[in-house]
């Protein structure tokens, strides 16, 4: 059977190029890179480029620091329990500023912290699914707030934040500015010159990079404290002993990814473009957030009648992979929340399923999907009492 | 030229059948768990089996957990923090007792949460080295004590401690007990039935499994706070993508170093002895801690009037790995603390140079650097002022 894969905002396939890299590192040259000894030093000169690739793809400045960490979910963790530390715990300045539709790597930290006394308040959505500068700029009072986090991109609609703007004013304001790049790194440009942030958080498994590692950009001079205490690595910010092979595979990930950017804003666009008119062409249909605001590769899509988890299993017995929503949450049933924030019916949220393509989508993929999903999207109505019962 | 790694404390080579076994999940089989569709749920089999022999190779019950963490310092961390947020900043229970040798993951964690309130207090070692249990009876007070976190073998000596003896009094006075055991598994048999800790650190590297992947034993019902908030991973315990490779790859390193455990006991150690008895016979030099108390890999030994850098550095320049100590700490010029503390001269702790083995060392290889090592004590003792002073 043809197998399609259209989750790639929950992950992706390692590039085979990168799973070339990385293979020297597990049986050959498999020394600690903290050793004096030859097979210690010998994986620097890798290690050295693989750092080099990370910067560069991200704009960071010499004088930053991108430490490796094991996942966005670390990255994340690190940064909102490094400003507990040391600047909610130690000063009056309490308040996180967030919103409601952060990956719970975010949400979920910001509600321990709560517990812990640190004021957690998350800014409304506009009618386009995204918090807008406007927003931001009512709700700041920079005598109270730590910190501004705010994702780059939306993991379940795609829907880009403007981070550039957002993080700017933050900065002007003297208020401390952390995105969780994940959706955005490999999808659109990502470079922390132009929009200040002062932390961010990347994954190498969702540009095609091996799981188990991710990033964490952090601008000179910001406060920190490491979440892993120990044997000093990465300068002191991150200790454990350096995955190699991932470090390398993510830092040429990283460099693929920005190389495949023009293909993604042209040929992966396209196919994402063509998969949604089709979808818009069957009745009773929607996508979520307008296109122009979204990342070339996602589609949230609705399907009146049609419970998203019933379409997920019947395009899954064809072959196909997609998605409910975050993978992170995919057992959950509560309706999707971003849907919820922009005003989509209740009814209409449970039907959200989420399309992601990738550059290693190819046409005849998207064509086979179209075909099953518009045959499975008229044989699931048939056979929904409630949306014969509204067509009546 | 030959090449000899002699420095498996620090880090191991991935056996080739462990990265074979994990192939299969960066291009082919690289779905999320998490996911619903088959590209998700297919790397399931994989990951319960690897589950299964996680719990089986440090005899574990159902109603554990063990999580799977990006590396034992992740593990450390989390277990240390945990009884922060839960033992330390809720009761009267302030202290942490643990010894002067931890690896850094544990040391460097207990120093950050002595600055939040912890109260450290580091149990002194015996003559052999290590902490005995009356010592550990002497110092533990119960209503002040929240951890105790011991090694279960040092990295630099491979001293045991006696941690079932140890785990079982202070679990019978109802104080919970944590071991770092990253140095034990592969080396000794590890058991947490026999021993009763509480909470168990590991990592996959030290035992030939893939670098960026550890694993944390917490017995049913012990107090847990996750260090990664997130997405509800490992039950909740560990959020963050999981790395399916790295699982799987480790779950087999587990298996196989178990398997191998008779083989460590039998040839490992014969040819340790071997290079043991060959230093030994070399005049003024000394091996820190008895034989029988030791892992069967590991040589801590000492060359009168030859600097420990010195040596690794001559080793290397004919392709031997060796180390002057915990690769985590390998640009300190700090005296090896654990024969500071044994009580050998600071002049002697200079010197400390270990040796540690595997299953992967051969004869061929012990031979070469017995004949490489003699050869290199006698030349740079003849270049060294101190020695040649004190030998006339």
């Amino acid at each position: 059977m043809q197998r399609v894969y259209l989750d790639n905002n929950a992950t992706t396939i390692v590039d085979p190029k990168v799973k070339e890299a990385m293979e020297v590192y597990f049986c050959q040259q498999y020394g600690n890179p903290n050793s004096l000894h030859e097979f210690g030093t010998e994986v620097h000169p890798a290690m050295r480029i693989a750092l080099d690739r990370l910067y560069a793809g991200i704009g960071a400045r010499d004088e930053d620091d991108v430490i490796v960490t094991s996942c966005a979910t670390e990255s994340n963790n690190t940064v909102l329990k490094a400003i507990y530390w040391e600047v909610i715990a130690k000063t009056q300045k309490k308040r996180i500023l967030t919103t409601p539709v952060e990956h719970p790597s975010v949400s979920q930290v910001c509600e321990f912290l709560q517990n812990q006394g640190a004021e957690i308040v998350e800014l409304p959505l506009n009618q386009d699914g995204i918090v807008d500068l406007e927003t931001l700029k009512a709700f700041l009072e920079p005598e109270k707030t730590a910190l501004v986090s705010i994702m780059w991109a939306n993991n379940e609609t795609g829907l880009i934040f403007p981070i550039k703007d957002m993080a700017t004013y933050t900065h002007s304001v003297g208020v401390l500015f952390h995105t969780d790049a994940v959706q955005a790194i490999g999808k659109i440009p990502v470079n922390v010159q132009e929009a200040p942030v002062d932390y961010l958080s990347f994954s190498a498994h969702k540009f095609h990079g091996p799981k188990g590692v991710g990033g964490l950009y952090i601008r000179k001079g910001a406060p920190f404290v490491p979440l892993l205490h120990g044997g000093e690595h990465m300068g002191g910010k991150r200790s454990g002993t350096i995955n190699v092979a991932g470090m390398v595979g993510m830092g040429l990930a990283m460099e693929l990814a920005n190389e495949a950017l023009p293909y993604e804003h042209t040929e992966v666009r396209r196919l994402r473009d063509k998969l949604e008119e089709a979808i818009l062409s069957l009745s009773d249909t929607m996508v979520i957030g307008k296109r122009e605001h979204r990342v070339p590769n996602t589609i949230l899509a609705s399907f009146r009648g049609v419970e998203g988890e019933a379409l997920i299993w019947d395009l899954n017995k064809y072959g196909i992979a997609a998605s409910t929503g975050s993978a992170c949450a995919s057992e959950s049933l509560e309706p999707n929340p971003v849907m919820v924030a922009i005003g989509v019916d209740r009814e209409l949220s449970h039907t959200a399923v989420r399309f992601s393509l990738s550059r290693f989508t190819t046409e005849k993929e998207i064509d086979y999907t179209i075909e099953v999903l518009t045959n499975s999207v008229k044989r699931l109505r048939e056979i929904s009492s409630t949306y014969t019962k509204k067509r009546r």
